[in-house]
């Protein structure tokens, strides 16, 4: 596209690339949508659910890797991981989005896109409902989702109990071993980010990392179901186990024989997304067993009857240097 | 205070920084608040208000200008606004922060306590329910806010009508003054942001603009007096009163007699955070009369029966410059 038709949003006025993202975002189905001073949206039970999570230019994602639609779609998943993790179904999505004045209004659109489509896709009744534009030198993505518990108990972190069944529902591993191909195999000999080719982009691993498709209806199934505690698993599944068996005041006990060939990545890779949780009875469908929780002893997580520190889960304070790459 | 006693947010964890500021926030008030992987929160009518605005080092804010605590007040208090222009009781905020990895705690705690009091002070029914933190190479305080209508109706743009009196309430022009003043007077001569001196920051143009006060009450007022629209006046009175026009279909005819002796800044100076609204009844309490509402013509907004292009209001794509100091 030549600049003439792309132009910077430097060059427009904030109405002008307000109305292009609305253009791709879809209707409404708020009582009141995108428009005026706040968004006016449905909350059936008399209670909503709310999160945000933001994503930023070097932590969070770099340009090279991620394309604008991919942004927009993960900046959405996910936000919409966390309402599920309550047993919460996703009603809207206000998007706060900061950006250099010289982004083209292509990357605008790609990331529209991509927002509108992960909540297709992975949340039918959820739309972006409200927004706000500016600008910043660091693109910067903040996503707040709401949703509603349609009349049940949210289901917390602290509600494990022992002799309940520990249980995961979406991929472990796959969002971390993508991060480690990026970092191993995309940057350049000073260690800065390079494109990653098409053909590369549809490797599994990497379709985790860069537009992970979380279990998001799994979440009502698990609360329906009965889970005693559930929780988004974003951080490795140690290190997530780990502050639920210290809000549920248990141990969880977890059994490699459930991860998978390669249980390492999936014990300790961040951003699955995947949803854990405990039942007393039985696990419904779409989730699998990994374990059980036991009596608080002195470790909050057993891997396979041993103590296992989680390291390898993702800290943003402790493990991110700007410096790398 | 020494170093040693104010560690950067780097030298911390995610969870030593979120136990600082929660410790600073004050009790939850939400069914479930600040610790899970979302808040739940009370809709009491059904229904839920929910509007997000963004400050971004640079173009929103200098830290020369700007103390941590003016920063998180001025975060909740705009947010506030917006809620309030529905006619809505603001509820609770979610914030997500995005700072430099060598940010002080103590910068978080001025933050933390400037969010609280601006809650206290102007909307006692909210507090801070949720948030994210991440680093970034830009400090961004992303706030959304939610409130509930408690059974009104939302006031919105678009309802005002010929023969409707058009009032405000809050202050206008003073926010603007005060940036004037801050471009004027503490910049060095290379255009460089430089700090405000104590006495000068209680000048109440520079209190207006680093820590406004929104009539957040009021616009609940507004909505019981039957106002037929209302919206937050925070890009300057003439450039939103068009919008509101627009929106409705009608001219705004506004009267300079109403605007204070200083009449131009009152026009065009941005972020009042002042309530805009149009009543076909009495004006309430706390509002004052600045116009009426006539059939469309030729000009969306008149000043004393002749037309006004609003120049001066904000634009933050058309108006930062990252580089004029």
């Amino acid at each position: 596209m030549d600049a003439a038709a792309d132009p910077r949003v430097g060059e427009l006025t904030e109405g002008a690339v307000l109305r292009a993202i609305l253009a791709r975002l879809g209707p409404s189905r708020a009582e009141i949508g995108p428009g005026d001073d706040a968004a006016v949206l449905a909350a059936p039970d008399g209670r909503v659910v709310a999160t945000v999570d933001t994503l930023v230019h070097g932590p969070d994602f770099r340009l090279a890797w991620s394309s604008a639609y991919d942004l927009g779609w993960k900046a959405a998943a996910v936000n919409l991981a966390d309402i599920a993790a309550m047993g919460a179904r996703p009603t809207a999505l206000l998007v706060a989005l900061a950006m250099p004045d010289d982004t083209r209004l292509s990357f605008v659109h790609g990331l529209a896109d991509g927002l509108r489509e992960a909540c297709e896709s992975l949340a039918p009744d959820c739309s972006v409902e409200g927004g706000d534009l500016t600008v910043s030198d660091t693109l910067t993505i903040a996503v707040t989702a709401l949703g509603s518990l349609d009349g049940r108990a949210p289901v917390l972190r602290s509600g494990a109990r022992a002799g309940d069944v520990v249980a995961v529902a979406g991929g472990l591993g796959a969002a971390g071993r993508g991060l480690a191909k990026l970092f191993g195999r995309f940057r350049d000999a000073a260690g800065r980010p390079i494109p990653v080719d098409d053909v590369t982009r549809t490797d599994r691993d990497l379709v985790a990392q860069l537009r992970p498709s979380p279990p998001i209806a799994l979440g009502r199934a698990a609360a329906d179901a009965g889970a005693t505690a559930m929780m988004d698993v974003s951080d490795g599944l140690v290190l997530d186990a780990t502050r639920m068996a210290a809000a549920s005041g248990v141990t969880l006990d977890l059994d490699t024989a459930g991860l998978g060939d390669d249980p390492d990545p999936a014990l300790t890779g961040g951003e699955d997304h995947a949803l854990l949780a405990t039942f007393a009875g039985a696990v419904p469908e779409g989730f699998r067993t990994i374990g059980r929780v036991v009596d608080r002893g002195a470790h909050p997580v057993l891997v396979d009857g041993r103590p296992h520190d989680g390291r390898g889960g993702w800290d943003p304070y402790q493990d991110w240097d700007a410096h790398r790459g």
